[in-house]
């Protein structure tokens, strides 16, 4: 019997401009930090916009509380209340969220920026760096030329980025992972696929991602196949 | 209950050397005709050399039949008879072999181009052509200005696919494929793994591989996940 175990996709659904989504990925972090298979899990990170009517870059004027206030429909010192608690539940993740700074903006661009990290086999670095970008430090998340030097932060080419910005490279490919995300129903985010079997909506305590990983590795089970067609070995082909 | 099914992976070692190989490409293309849920399906060719010794270039005035009947310890007749063999039954799924006119080489570049190909889009299409420059147009396997061209001849850009094989980009994951392949404890090829459950050494019959889709697609019946955690969506986050 050939046993049949390669790797243990881990698809992630997750915009930038989504504090809950840093929060998450950190969870997933600290779950894989314990994982005995760790380095056979292979981490995707999927596009999903908010809002994807978002125009490039959103005035800074208006606070993040008088928004999410409007969006809610509540008054300001509630969102403060909710900001506030979102703050203080990333701070457990050693996360440091500055509301006061956000600058919104649309997120298309920054995930055919994740794409692009994804071919040059960095996409992890990028999307850590992109909600750092935009959830710590007020990155303009829409502005080419930032996205330009944060890809250059964490190692790819300035140049090459700017080239794909300026193109619709990886557009394609941002669809098709939002088109997958509908197909399967997600409307919120983030949203964890464990080896393509396991849904876990939203940003799970470490200790049931780590559960579902535990799960999910056990069912690449190996099984067996069946008996060998012709072949080509070292000593010729039979 | 959300649906988790976003795609079948079918990873699939062979070599560019190797008759057997092209055999089964068109045996999984031919169960794939028919399979209802083929868009679904990422078909991935890994890399495996079935000579990793072998020079770049090998001297072409010995004839096939000559160096098999060496391998195989057999007469150059008996090599004849294996040789006949194959090209019948290739000709039956359409492919031409020409084993007059091969010329054996290494192949560790080639598979470099062929993870080249894959981060362009291009994966399968590749694998298609140098197998067929190999076995039916006697192509130079092993040299740089030959596989650039059989690069531009699937749309890539040869000037990169020269500055690739000039460099020892892709190296690291043609080695990864091959200790994929000796973790799996895979000695000949091609081998097909489906669903990352389901293995198949050598070229099965379209049939068989067809039967290894249908239960590899329906092991990804979906499953229950926990309950949210906290998201963002297009109204706010909560």
């Amino acid at each position: 019997m050939v046993s049949i175990v390669l790797e243990l996709p881990v698809d992630v659904w997750s915009d930038v401009a989504c504090p809950w989504c840093w929060v998450g990925k950190a969870k997933l972090a600290a779950a894989l930090e314990g994982f005995p298979h760790r380095d056979r899990v292979r981490v995707t990170w999927r596009s999903f916009e908010l809002d994807p009517s978002a125009p490039g870059q959103v005035d800074r004027g208006v606070s993040y509380a008088a928004r999410l206030a409007c969006k809610y429909r509540t008054s300001e010192a509630g969102a403060e209340a909710m900001i506030a608690r979102m703050t203080r539940t990333a701070a457990e993740d050693g996360l440091e969220m500055r509301f006061d700074r956000i600058a919104p903006g649309n997120t298309f661009d920054a995930h055919r920026l994740i794409h692009l990290a994804a071919a040059r086999g960095r996409q992890d670095a990028m999307k850590e760096r992109l909600l750092s970008a935009y959830l710590r430090e007020g990155a303009r998340i829409g502005d080419p030329e930032t996205l330009a030097r944060l890809a250059a932060d964490i190692g790819l080419d300035a140049e090459e980025a700017r080239a794909v910005l300026s193109s619709d490279r990886f557009a394609a490919e941002v669809r098709q992972d939002e088109a997958d995300a509908a197909a399967l129903g997600i409307t919120a985010v983030p949203f964890f696929v464990l080896g393509r079997r396991f849904a876990a909506p939203g940003a799970q305590p470490s200790e049931t991602l780590r559960l579902l990983l535990d799960r999910a590795w056990a069912e690449l089970a190996p099984i067996d196949g069946p008996d060998s067609g012709p072949t080509c070995g070292p000593d010729g082909c039979a």
